[in-house]
């Protein structure tokens, strides 16, 4: 059965080192297919990367096996790993970069068994000399014990803090703009629970955005509109424009919703 | 036999939105080979969609399915749709992204048939809840009639005017400008039938470029070239740099051809 | 068995010129692997395209095809070559860029049989009308004899003065900075054999780097730190930043070597 591997980096395209990840998994296992998810994490940008790719994650098959390289201590003493939750494996440097997609009872193992990486391992470029070896052997049916030590103190990102909801009155932030810059917030639909959408407003980079509506086109091109993004979450956009650029919103940005009562 | 799905979308590779319809694909029909030919239309220009599509889809085998998401109109009452013509298969909103390669004889269906959709669909992402799932259920054989009803009232661009001739002068319009900075025109080489090329004068950005050449090279380095592109118009480069630059042109200007009679 | 076919271009990835090229491909062998090294070459850059393609090739298999299209002269009299070097073959343009890959061993064919390009060969796109049909009918297992004559002359690029050690100071240059704003000098870590690294000072943008390290972590966050690369050559970079920007380097800068004796 064809295994898939994605890979998600800040590794851009430009200077070939996704190139190089792929000519060394092909050379393990020549039959998986691999998926770039993104390579356009900003560089060193962990929180990003685990938020990008967490969604796109969440739509591959179950037995996929996913590589995730932000990893601003490569080369130092943070460890690498490799987790099994469910079906699912996933292979990256253990800094948080997992945190949405493990649970407490993931199986999760340091990587320290060099029989599965490349024979000469440099200190800047793990994704070509460890990530991409392990994640062809596991391919090929490796099983994860075999890779290193079991651990259960992995790095878990806190997150920042949650979106949380008071009677009818919702505080949040914004976790993403993406490119067409439309702003996607940490206010998950299931806030909105019982709420009647069309009294809503989000307030959001000083205006007062009225309704959550079902989609771009319940308004007029250029104007701003909030409805639930493809991630299931609050999102404010501008219909056929930047809501980001308008609005001057950037990641981090506070975002509240209360209910309208006039 | 393995099939093609092509992929073509204003969604840029920053945000996984790429990788996440090829994880749809790969869940439905594994053993499809996907092939991205670009993601990067400027976003919601449903026109460039069309034409870098079609230049390209041409150069695929004739049984690829093409799935081409410039989609401004997402979430609206706008119909999504996959067409057949010959045995080449393509699956898209309805807004005239199709308009080049749909011809009236076409077999079109409006995708209204939720059986090969997920199962939960989204406002703002069909690519992932749509498209991506038809494509991979047409790759495993099903029928274009099971998707949804016969339709032949589709959208088609209307293209702006046509590049026309009248005797020895020719007028057109610029259509793209490629990374190189090279001008494309939507002049087609068969309205330079029977014209002495050498002859020509062609007319663009204030500046009268002779003769239409047979490569770059025709000219020395840094001076301005008009020849046929591997799309078969005619284009105006400026050898090892920026034609685009130097002339300040813009896609929609207008470009002129007249027979020098000196 | 299942060939890959490498690409490596200067066309960037949204006018959708590498995917015509895969299509092409795919039209010709259906089953064959195609990865992507990088389409970021700076245009017409013959050097980085040289560069960085060789630092990707050398991970992928032996028995990989490289497609390497950098290509300034295409549509003049500049030959297209396919050559091989022990299981290894490429398909480029004969100007240079495959200096890096090549020995005067090597078996280089004049590729001067149209029978393997497309029916139809435009002047300015030779990426799909010669070498991608080439490549495909390769990986098919034609054989390099039948693509055309061979020749023993062609293209070496000179590249550049190669880095040297004299006693204990080293003179070279920087070849390339990457995304991370690292910058890649052309002093490989071969020079360095038997110097006491902890004691070496790197002269480079008026700064003096002390030490070559072992990895990032070996400095604080926004110091900079020597070390060496992924390609095995000497490194500098900025720990959680870019030390090309706060060098202001560029490719072609001398960095120079020398023992500290205080």
């Amino acid at each position: 059965m064809k295994r898939i591997i994605t890979l998600t980096t800040d590794f851009g395209l430009t200077d070939g080192f996704v190139g190089t990840m792929k000519g060394v998994i092909l050379g393990i296992n020549p039959d998986v297919t691999i998926v770039d998810i993104t390579h356009d994490i900003a560089p060193q940008n962990v929180e990003q990367g685990a938020f990008l790719f967490a969604n796109a994650a969440r739509y591959f098959p179950a037995d996929a096996i996913h590589v995730v390289v932000v990893d601003p201590g490569v080369g130092s003493a943070r460890r690498t790993i490799a987790a099994q939750e469910g079906e699912t494996i996933f292979v990256a440097p253990d800094n948080g970069v997992l945190s949405s997609v493990l649970r407490p009872s993931s199986s999760v193992v340091h990587l320290n068994n060099p029989a599965y990486w490349l024979p000469r391992v440099s200190n800047t470029f793990h994704g070509r000399d460890i990530f991409a070896p392990v994640a062809a052997h596991l391919s090929l049916g490796v099983p994860l014990e075999a890779l290193g030590a079991r651990i259960d103190d992995w790095v878990q990102l806190l997150g920042g803090e949650a979106a949380f909801r008071a009677g009818d009155e919702i505080a949040g932030r914004i976790v993403h703009i993406d490119r067409f810059g439309n702003i996607i917030t940490n206010i998950g639909e299931e806030l909105l629970a019982g709420m009647h959408r069309a009294r809503l407003v989000v307030f959001i980079g000083g205006r007062a955005v009225r309704g959550v509506r079902q989609s771009y086109s319940d308004v007029a091109p250029g104007e701003l509109v909030a409805l639930i993004s493809s991630s299931w979450r609050l999102e404010v956009a501008l219909r056929e424009g930047s809501a980001a650029q308008v609005l001057g919103a950037r990641v981090g940005d506070v975002v509240s919703v209360a209910l309208d009562r006039e």
